[in-house]
């Protein structure tokens, strides 16, 4: 059984290459909208989940203890590119509970950024786990742990209480039971969690809405939506599509990518939660699929619709910049 | 109808992701000697031929006016990294048809070695299109336009004398007409034609055996590769798949890859060629599928056996080093 081509890469008069994969648009009672492919299975949802990771931040108490704003937060939820300003606020989060870089245990690696990574080279520095794309969401896990005066050592290890509050959080917005048969080491070192693409839907449905979700856990909920939309340069970066997505549609789309072609996010109007993986890994179609999504579901004014086109059908130029082609979605996608 | 998965990524106990694609293995008379998946549908071959791309360099005898070493025939061959010296190289070349950098039309991009980028970076300098992956085809390409005389200007497009004797070159070894209907634009702006993989692969077998081809065209095809098996180094760079491949088989493998999942290589030996393509235009699909194949039809001692493993399956390591996965070849690719 293999899954349906979702986006089709496009050169001179062919299809160069293909993209397959599954899509699952839930509402928040958990009733299936649209699905495509086999939502059954379970993926790693990786960064996609961080918004849902970072409710223990809010929950805690941590983030209110440390003066978190919109920034902080929204970079605790981020797979950001190592720009100056990400840096800046994932070592000021963790100034503020008395650490630095040092205590990170994410690794280091180059900015993604590419304009970043090549100043940091010419400043003669190396990259340091305040660089790594997921350093916001360790520097609020180290909050958390900090602030309910836990040993903050081996934070990124599945036993450790952090992340047994991380895991109880997707439980629980999932409804799946997370256990060891599920768990892959992340790219961050922390577990992930394999859970069906219905479940991930359904999830971000709740988590963008609050319905069937506690009060306090909605409060939480839409204070992590309204740090997201309104800071989306520190959830991704500058060129990025989850940072532009939302900086175009504003309240109305929380978007977020995670590695091995991964994307969920939520359309609080209408009620729906997305969850998509292509089977191959690769972003540049998660990204169209999500484009795709978004344009089908949510309603959108004349000039909206027309600023979403380039990310329905991005276009694809060489290196003199002359275009070659480009992607689109694939006729059981947009049909 | 969809091609087989060829690849799969494993992350703990789950495949996260999967690749597939088409492969065949030609012998030099045209017979098929394997294949998987639709093997006829013409595919755009990129960089992959560039081995056949440099006949026209030898046969023109503008290699040989300009006195053409190994080093400067495997660069002509090259998806090089951008490396100090690759660049190097490529000046050369230029040098000796009276001509720069400024001559080429492949544009500009940073080194894909990282450490080079960095160092580049670090020196205040801009990239400048001898960086550019294909500068030594292009070097090339402007070395058979200065030693027959003809304007260089303009030497990428398709209607220019040097395209036309390389598309001659790649029409006679296919045995496949080439047309405007199955022409795309390449990364560099030259045009590549799409072929379907069996005449791909049987091309490759000709030109890694001479069978089949005119006495001084099976000369220069052996020129050619004994170029890159030489100096494979020139051929990719430091941790590249083709240049460690070929420096691990020595004169036993041509290997070489194209952009979007697309590898081609010879086994002379054994009388074979190989054409691939995975469907997603992922590298390290192909990567995997092409030493799953060398392993499968290269007779190779024990210690060769054991030191192409690492190719055959590769782990995948986090930022902190640690094993989180790896890929391996699936079922139908390995029974």
């Amino acid at each position: 059984m293999s899954n349906p081509v979702l986006v089709e890469v496009v050169r001179g008069a062919l299809v160069e290459s293909r993209h397959r994969g599954a899509v699952a648009v839930m509402d928040a009672d958990g009733a299936t909208v649209f699905a495509l492919g086999d939502v059954a299975r379970a993926v790693y949802p990786r960064s996609a989940v961080k918004p849902l990771q970072a409710l223990p931040l809010i929950e805690s108490g941590a983030a209110e203890k440390y003066g978190f704003g919109d920034k902080e937060i929204a970079l605790a939820c981020a797979s950001h590119g190592g720009e100056p300003a990400h840096v800046e606020v994932a070592g000021r989060m963790l100034a503020r509970a008395g650490l630095d870089g040092e205590a990170l245990e994410c690794g280091a690696h180059w900015p993604s950024h590419q304009a970043s990574s090549q100043a940091l080279a010419r400043s003669g520095a190396a990259p340091s786990a305040l660089h790594n794309n997921c350093s916001g969401k360790h520097a609020g896990f180290l909050c958390v742990a900090c602030a309910a005066g836990v040993d903050h050592h081996g934070y990124v290890k599945a036993e450790h209480a952090v992340q047994r509050e991380v895991r109880g959080a997707l439980e629980s917005l999932t409804g799946v039971g997370l256990g060891v048969d599920a768990c892959g080491i992340d790219g961050c070192s922390i577990p992930t969690w394999a859970v069906p693409l219905t479940a991930l839907a359904h999830a971000f449905a709740q988590f963008g809405t609050g319905r069937g979700l506690g009060s306090e856990r909605a409060k939480s909920a839409a204070r992590i939506r309204a740090a997201c939309l309104a800071q989306p340069y520190y959830v991704a970066g500058t060129g990025r599509f989850c940072t532009e997505i939302m900086t175009l549609l504003g309240t109305r789309v929380l978007a977020k990518t995670g590695a091995e072609g991964v994307f969920c996010g939520a359309l609080p109007e209408v009620g729906l939660g997305i969850a998509l993986k292509c089977d191959d890994g690769a972003t540049r179609a998660a990204e169209v699929t999500m484009a795709t999504m978004i344009a089908r579901f949510l309603p959108m004014a004349e000039d909206e619709r027309g600023a979403v086109g380039r990310f329905l059908r991005p276009t694809l130029r060489n290196w003199n910049g002359i275009e070659v082609g480009g992607l689109r979605s694939a006729e059981a996608l947009s049909s």
